[in-house]
């Protein structure tokens, strides 16, 4: 490769966190491009000045990001993508959800947006067969009994199932979606399932559910999984209406996005039986957790950790380090988001 | 069928604990046996009293026999077998583990005994399961965060790890291993275990691993799950040997029974580094906890509940009471325990 100045700029950003894949970097990068690594105190005023001519990162092509820089620069709104300079053409976000990057701005500028969608299938896939373990069999209660002194006083085998025989509801039948109902049909339980549409790879034993036939979905099911990106459709999708579809003493999890789910109308279910219990991953205004959460019995609650081990955090990052590195070495690179498909 | 009285003795008898599967006695004893139920109050002496002449239950054949009996009648030990009547000739327990039972009181007073080996299969390893996902992940420890108002700060991706590739060691091959096994094999692990003796019907990617190989397994075990019942063979089976055998970082799981484990080597191993977490469903001195455990990190603490779901409660149940029907139609029941096999 030749020495043509081709930096990108490494957003690891936030103070205590650690770039998983740091050692694969030169062996990815080395002859292709510099890499700059961000100061982790710098601001958002100050990262875009550092494109600026003369600055540090003058000329720089591809742009690593983590959620993690949010702290310190902001979100990737239509404001920080118009300032970046015309030099930068890729994007390479580090996680399967991008809402924290306006796609649609990126576009306009011209600028590649990837980001990583199957490399956390399987952490994501966990954490929700997790928080369907632990609200079906009221475990998190359990254990806060245990805690609390009180052995298993608070629990009664009269309202914990089984999940073998159940039926779940897939919201969403993505990476994740699909990698989800695999664990769950080793129990086995029936996998209902509601896209956008029919998902052709799926195997035939995903029932699939169109918008029509979405009341009948949820009217048999036992448990809703939710599993769609955030994004215009999707906002407040599960809502009091869906929430009373579900048939009653059904469980809801989340490990996709808070703002996906209506909080107050869960709430509202939770508090009146209609649903038994709620597990959730994500919130609508993280990092805050509405407090009443901590008052309902059968609710489990995870600091938005879905995808957080090392072998993915690991792998995120080198996916998306090699989405950037194939964007320099061929012109092209893997995951752009749905959004430049159109 | 005659009209000959052959009653049994129903035990449930715990104040609060009702009978799961009450509404299934008529249907399979009705002209068959007389079903008594016994006084949730009666203690020790007066249970032993009724069964002589005159008594309410004189004459009784079999008896059905659950935990919660303990708390008023006592542990079933030698001086209580040796106290029943000759008219008993059948003790169907309920639930898989029968260490609250002497087994070799009743066989050498000939009253056979029967436990429910497999009803409970699903539900156990469903607990093991949610066990190995927590402590691998450290769940526990970031609800706990959550709850705290610390979100994710108690949180390293660094010590939280999929489970997909990694090895799990299972300690006895029975129903509970197999169908735990069955389970991580969905995502999938690696399964190796350790019984008396190979276990014939297991899937040939159950790697089997006999005493003089067992420190072979232990040393490739990312995980440790117990399933043994307890005995004399194995009562502190998991001891501070067994457990420095362990890859470093391992964790161990228990859904079978406190006693099976040494808790203070598990502790040291925790403490040290050596074990990265451990989940609970089983404790040496039930209902108590030592309340050591509460104060290490990466520990999740259930109230012995593995088995604890309505599918299941009333599974275990009707299988008991099958085994006692099936004694006294044919002559003969399933599920003797081991013990009446040698």
């Amino acid at each position: 490769m030749s020495a043509v100045r081709s930096p990108f700029v490494h957003l690891s950003c936030h103070p205590d966190q650690v770039l998983w894949a740091k050692d694969e970097v030169p062996s990815l990068f080395n002859g292709i491009a510099d890499v700059f690594h961000l100061d982790p105190s710098v601001n958002r005023t100050d990262f875009l000045a550092s494109f600026q001519p003369g600055g540090p990162f003058e000329g720089a092509v591809g742009l690593f990001r983590k959620n993690h820089s949010t702290a310190r620069i902001g979100l990737f709104d239509k404001e920080l993508i118009n300032a970046l300079p015309s030099s930068i053409a890729w994007i390479a976000h580090v996680g399967a959800g991008y809402d924290q990057v306006d796609a649609g701005a990126c576009k306009a500028r011209g600028i590649r947006l990837s980001n990583t969608p199957h490399a956390v299938d399987d952490a994501t896939a966990t954490t929700s067969l997790y928080l369907l373990i632990s609200t079906m069999r009221c475990f998190s209660k359990a254990e806060r009994s245990v805690r609390a002194g009180l052995w298993k006083s608070q629990h009664s085998a009269a309202h914990a199932h089984d999940l073998s025989g159940k039926a779940v509801a897939i919201l969403g039948l993505g990476g994740i979606g699909l990698r989800f109902a695999e664990l769950v049909r080793a129990f086995p339980m029936r996998v209902l399932y509601h896209s956008r549409r029919k998902v052709a790879h799926a195997p035939e034993w995903c029932e699939y559910y169109d918008a029509g036939r979405l009341d009948e979905m949820l009217a048999q099911a036992d448990a809703l999984s939710i599993h769609v990106p955030l994004n215009e459709h999707t906002a407040g999708m599960v809502d009091e209406k869906m929430i009373r579809k579900l048939k009653k003493g059904a469980v809801i999890v989340n490990t996709a996005r808070g703002k996906v789910t209506d909080e107050e109308a869960m709430m509202r279910a939770l508090q009146d039986g209609h649903l038994s219990g709620v597990g959730l991953d994500v919130y609508p205004d993280e990092p805050n957790v509405d407090p009443r959460w901590l008052d309902f019995p059968n609710v489990t609650l995870l600091p938005h950790i879905g995808t957080g081990t090392l072998e993915s955090a690991k792998a995120l990052e080198v996916r998306a380090l090699e989405n950037l590195r194939d964007f320099l070495v061929a012109g092209a690179g893997k995951d752009l988001v749905p959004e430049f498909m159109q």
